[in-house]
C-alpha cells in the first residue's frame, strides 16, 4: 500500500504533527521554520496569500502570523504518502483549523495540506507545504 | 497492543485514508469501489440506506452519491485494529463527515466506521465498511 | 524524528485510541481504568476538576462520568512522542471532544492531551493523562 517503509510513513506524518505543534504554540517562529528545508516553499495562495520562498521568508511570515493571532489550532488527519523515492516524498493530509485573531472574529477552516518532503542528513523536512480548500 | 505487525496496522489505516480520499475527490467511482474486495459490503443501514453488496453495486452507489453531492469530506481518527489473523482484520475508527448536497443544506455528521479488511494478493482491501452514529 | 521505535510510536498512539474508545463506549469503567498503571494520574485540573490519583480512584471517577453523560466522543489527532527512554515516554496529541450530559446542553471542547506512559510487563500503560485547553 505504502510507497515508503513504515518508519518513513510515520516520520513524515510526525514531521507535519511537529510543525503544527510549533505553529500552534505561537512561541518560536525560527523553530517552526526549521521544519522546512532552506529553499522550502509555503503556499497559501489558495487563500489569497503570496507564495513564500525560502526558510528566512517563511520565518518572517510565521512571525507575522504569531503577532496577529491569539490562538491557532490545526487538527490533522487522513495522512497519505502519494509517491516517494529514497529521499523525497509527496504526501497529503486533511486539516481542520481554528484561528482566533487579536482583532476580529474567531474562524474555522477545513481543507487539505499537500506536503512535499525531502530527506536531508537523514531527517525529513518540508520542501513545500500547500493548503487547499476542500474540492 | 496491536494484534498485527506495524506494517499492517499502518496499511489498514491508509486503506481507509485512501478510500476516503477517493470518495471525497468525487471523480472516479470505480477507483473508489476498487478499494473493496469483489464481494465487499457497504453498510450505511444505520442511516436508513440499503446494505450494498458487491463491488459493482458499490460503484453504482458511489456514482449516485457523486452525482448528488457538491462536496464531501471525511476526517478520520482513532484508528484501532480490534482483532486480526494473517489475512483478515476487524478495525474501527472515528469519522467527522461534512457533506454539501447539490440540493439542500450542507450537513455535518460524526460517528464510527467499522471496517473488516481482507488481504488479497498481498494488498489489504475493504471486505465490509459500516457506519454507526456515536453510541 | 521519533525518539522511539515505530512499534512503540504506534502502540502509544493506539493506547490512547483504545482508552478513548473505552471511555466513549460508557460501558465498563474498570476496563477503561485498566489502561492506567496502578498509580496512574488523571489530571483535568485545567477544567477545575480535582487531580485523581490511583487506578481505583480513576475507575470511580469514570463511573461517575458514565452515570452523568448520555454521549461522549473524543476525536484524537496530531500524536507526537516528545521524549522517551526504554520504558517511559512523554507524548501529546490533540483532541476534539463532544459531550452530551443527561441533564443540560451538549457541549464541544478542543485541546491537548499530554500523556506520560510507562511500559509494564511489555505493555504501554497511561501513567498520567492531562488535558489542557488550546494555548
Amino acid at each position: 500500500m505504502n510507497p515508503v517503509a513504515v518508519e518513513d510513513r510515520i516520520a513524515l506524518e510526525d514531521l507535519l504533527n511537529a510543525y503544527c505543534a510549533a505553529i500552534d504554540a505561537r512561541a518560536d517562529a525560527d523553530a517552526a521554520a526549521a521544519f522546512f528545508v532552506s529553499d522550502g516553499v509555503l503556499d497559501n495562495s489558495s487563500l489569497g496569500s503570496p507564495i513564500i520562498e525560502g526558510r528566512a521568508a517563511i520565518a518572517a511570515t510565521i512571525t507575522g502570523m504569531f503577532g496577529s493571532m491569539a490562538g491557532l489550532e490545526h487538527y490533522l488527519s487522513n495522512f497519505l504518502v502519494l509517491e516517494a523515492n529514497a529521499d523525497s516524498a509527496r504526501t497529503q493530509c486533511y486539516v481542520q483549523a481554528h484561528g482566533r485573531p487579536n482583532q476580529g472574529e474567531a474562524f474555522a477552516m477545513r481543507g487539505v495540506y499537500r506536503m512535499d518532503a525531502r530527506r536531508e542528513a537523514g531527517a525529513w523536512k518540508i520542501a513545500r507545504l500547500g493548503f487547499s480548500l476542500p474540492s
